[in-house]
């Protein structure tokens, strides 16, 4: 239950009236968040979600939400901020930054195919592409530069085995450059969770507040880590068909380059390696008043391991 | 029929490669349109329709596709035109400027009721609202300078009694003066054919290529002159019942003034005479070129005439 700021009835059809989506009709707290408080809304105009920041820096939000209106004005299907009667994204409500954005529909699912997996790659591209054209910037707050800081936090909790595995990854992480990956906006938490299907169609994708700038091959790891697993509990492997549907409906849109491909091993490592130390992070340190169970970590070690271990798939390999 | 520019499969696919919608699955001419060419473009990503600007002018163009984005970011479900990779709205295909908005769903209905008359009052207060954080700006291109040159164009047209009562009309309105009411970005061409229902509720206006900055009251007359006739037939009188619900619904969202009021009966005569303007100068003095078979202008002399005749209704009256 991630509700932390309670807004009643009353109080959001009085801030509405800053709006132009017309009256409430109903208001129901989304229990999944884990970062803000949000709730579904519907008014007499439609759907929306309301979002209370509860621990984003106020000067970040910006970026956010010039980025979702960005991507949703080139069509790409993601929450649209609406903008009040002083044509402001951002508010304030119950002494809390406020957003109000469409909510999409469609429902997440468990188990892609390659036939979901190839929507994402298109949207994945579709949406890289959009966000090129993106004035915004904001370094990847979960980049090279957090890894580290993370690590040290880390060490205490950690068992020899771990710490040896954790050294030796964030060493040859740190002995990749790659100066010419293709950069832009990126997602980079755009697990199954944060995506809708309606009717076998990508309907929507959503929770942008782990966006930033960075290589786009990084969010291209981030999906195929969560979305092209052989088996999520059984079996880390990537699964050669799952991964070469996702790849091949993105490089379809933005055809890859030879960097990118080069890149390609080292990148799911990345990619295994942040949620693998965010996860220790909220197991070990979570914040104050923090009420979230956290995820196992657990399982990124094991992602991690596998994809040290084996030759990921790519494109067009048999 | 009134595509004048075609554009093929290939075309399209091509130029779609500048936008991040997907695939074309489809596209099928609009037969409806007058002013421009239409198209219904369906993609992998969406439904959305091409317009390919015929006639007017390239420097108005931005006012009206910002106005529509504008709109769309604060949640009028209009049409919302897509950026392209340049995150430019207009854009060139075949020559002519051209440009592609979201589809929205629904009907139009031929003989709207309270509840529908209702739905729109409550919509245009909205749409009127958020209009006023808009930056850009285009006078009415059909407001009072318009009707003294069409006039002059007309007269060699016209019988003695319609020049008598175009003469007199034209003297009515060049002695109203209202500075004081409020003004802000109209629709100005708000007809029941411009609107789409689905499910009971209004789920979309569009057609903004008469837009321009004029009085909020005008915009109101132009659709009560449209949607609240008790018969659009026999009787051009304003059907009391009609004519409140829209007005009590448009007031609850933002309130009349007084001097809107006063200004009511006036403003429904200077939308009729408006329109009769334009069909007649539709009729009899065509653009070279034009397929399209004009609308009757007699439909709205007879507005006018009844409007000078008759007390119009106004909320709360009896």
């Amino acid at each position: 239950m991630s509700v932390y700021t309670p807004v009643s009835q009353a109080e959001l059809a009085a801030w509405l009236r800053n709006y132009s989506v017309g009256a409430l009709r109903a208001l129901e707290p989304i229990k999944s968040g884990i970062e803000n408080t949000n709730y579904f809304v519907t008014t007499s105009q439609g759907r929306y979600v309301l979002t209370l920041f509860e621990r984003l820096p106020a000067a970040e939000l910006p970026f956010y939400l010039e980025l979702m209106a960005h991507l949703a004005r080139h069509g790409i299907p993601c929450p649209a901020p609406i903008a009040d009667l002083a044509n402001a994204l951002l508010g304030e409500l119950n002494g809390k930054p406020a957003a109000l954005v469409t909510r999409l529909p469609g429902r997440s699912i468990e188990r892609p195919g390659a036939h979901e997996c190839a929507e994402l790659g298109a949207l994945l591209a579709r949406m890289h592409l959009a966000g090129r054209s993106y004035g915004g910037y904001l370094d990847n707050p979960r980049g090279p530069r957090w890894w580290r800081v993370a690590a040290r936090d880390l060490r205490p909790f950690l068992d020899a085995a771990r710490s040896k595995l954790l050294e030796a990854e964030l060493d040859f992480q740190a002995g990749q450059r790659f100066p010419d990956l293709p950069r832009g906006p990126v997602h980079a938490d755009l697990f199954r969770d944060n995506a809708l299907f309606d009717d076998g169609r990508l309907s929507g994708v959503f929770d942008f507040y782990f966006a930033g700038v960075d290589c786009l091959l990084y969010d291209v790891a981030v999906c195929a880590n969560d979305w092209c697993l052989a088996d999520p509990v059984a079996d880390r492997g990537l699964d050669p068909g799952l991964t070469r549907a996702f790849l091949a409906a993105y490089d379809a849109l933005r055809p890859f380059s030879a960097v990118e491909r080069a890149a390609w091993p080292a990148m799911l490592r990345a990619a295994a390696l942040r949620f693998w130390l965010s996860r220790m992070h909220d197991l070990h340190l979570p914040r104050p008043g923090e009420l979230v169970h956290a995820h196992d970590p657990e399982h990124f070690r094991l992602v991690l391991e596998r994809r040290i271990a084996e030759a990921p798939p790519w494109i067009g390999a048999p």
